[in-house]
């Protein structure tokens, strides 16, 4: 029996590799990490939809608030704005450090009991381009890492890393994914802010492919 | 100004690598996990008593619960008995799946915010062959890992790990490190039980030194 483990945080991305991976295995189970972000409601409402949708029995929300309290990024820092940061070359205010290793590592850990084979990630290269562990090599990293320290062999895959934001909303289309329990903004939790960068690129990509947003009214 | 996070468990171990720190950077920031481990209260009473000794006011107790509710090892979990396993050559049962993995992506994510240059974790390879994550290997993949995913540059030492018990005791002695301070025993929080593997090894190296135990009345 074939069984993965997906990391789902409640975006698009998160949903696609869902529906990818539901197709895929034989079992899913699905982990969403708390990490003290200011979204927090919003996102975990969108995890437990999206383990409805695809009938995933097998769900940790994982409490990570002390990430949150290292500070250093605006996803949790309430003395750092949430800022429009698309075409900076630098690393984003809103990188929190370090932040997926250590989603990855309870993910491995868990995988080492529930036998999983695979750990399904929805990193994106397009839209992360100043993250650095958003990268393929920083993947490949991570898996030889496994091979070393890791009793149970998984191996974590990012399998739309190379995907446009207009490539996952259209896959998600294909594969009836519903898009309708996402949630994408960094700031709000009632309606999109339509500010910071994470909604100006959703937007960017429903627009270009002439759709219309469900979370819009 | 050089700084570092040291990973204290309230072992020899930790202790060790914490007189060594104190020596060498000018300022320390120190980590304890609690992951569900059933010795808790004994280790952080130490990790804390340790803190107070070298004077380091950059303290954080992280608090991982969920790693313990994971299960699969004898530390954590109810279900599984604190056993003899020292001269197997399978993995103990009292290895926490992918644990200092995630140990160490929280020092880095504080070393990001904190600037340290290195974080010190007392991993040992001769108490722990079967370890998979205590191998200088291990440590040398993790660091890769850092050199790809994060935004600030720290390393992973790991300056005990081919030390014997022995060496560890007379290296804590030489720099007068407070051995009375520290705890071993996986099972008993109010005197060691001398039963598990890491009481027996305690012991063994305190008898080939001919010294006495300051924990043994």
């Amino acid at each position: 029996m074939s069984k993965a483990i997906v990391l789902i945080s409640g975006g698009m991305d998160s949903l696609l590799i869902t529906a990818m991976a539901a197709k895929k295995f034989d079992e899913l189970a699905a982990v969403f990490f708390n990490y003290g972000q200011k979204t927090l409601k919003k996102e975990k409402e969108c995890f437990l939809k999206i383990c409805d949708h695809y009938q995933i029995k097998n769900r940790k929300v994982i409490d990570l608030e002390e990430l949150g309290k290292i500070g250093g990024s605006s996803l949790t820092d309430a003395n750092i704005e949430v800022g429009v940061e698309l075409d900076k070359k630098e690393i984003p205010l809103s990188y929190v450090p370090f932040r997926n290793t250590i989603f990855l590592s309870y993910a491995v850990s868990w995988a080492e009991v529930f036998k999983a084979q695979s750990i399904y990630i929805g990193a994106v290269l397009e839209d992360a381009t100043g993250y650095p562990d958003c990268r393929p090599e920083y993947y490949e990293a991570f898996n030889h890492l496994i091979s070393k320290g890791a009793s149970h062999q998984v191996k974590v895959e990012a399998p739309i890393v190379f995907l446009s934001k207009q490539q996952i909303i259209k896959q998600c289309l294909e594969l009836q994914a519903p898009l309708e329990y996402t949630w994408s903004c960094y700031q709000s939790v009632d309606k999109p802010c339509m500010k910071c960068d994470s909604c100006l690129l959703r937007k960017k990509a429903f627009d270009e492919l002439s759709l219309h947003d469900p979370l819009l009214a």
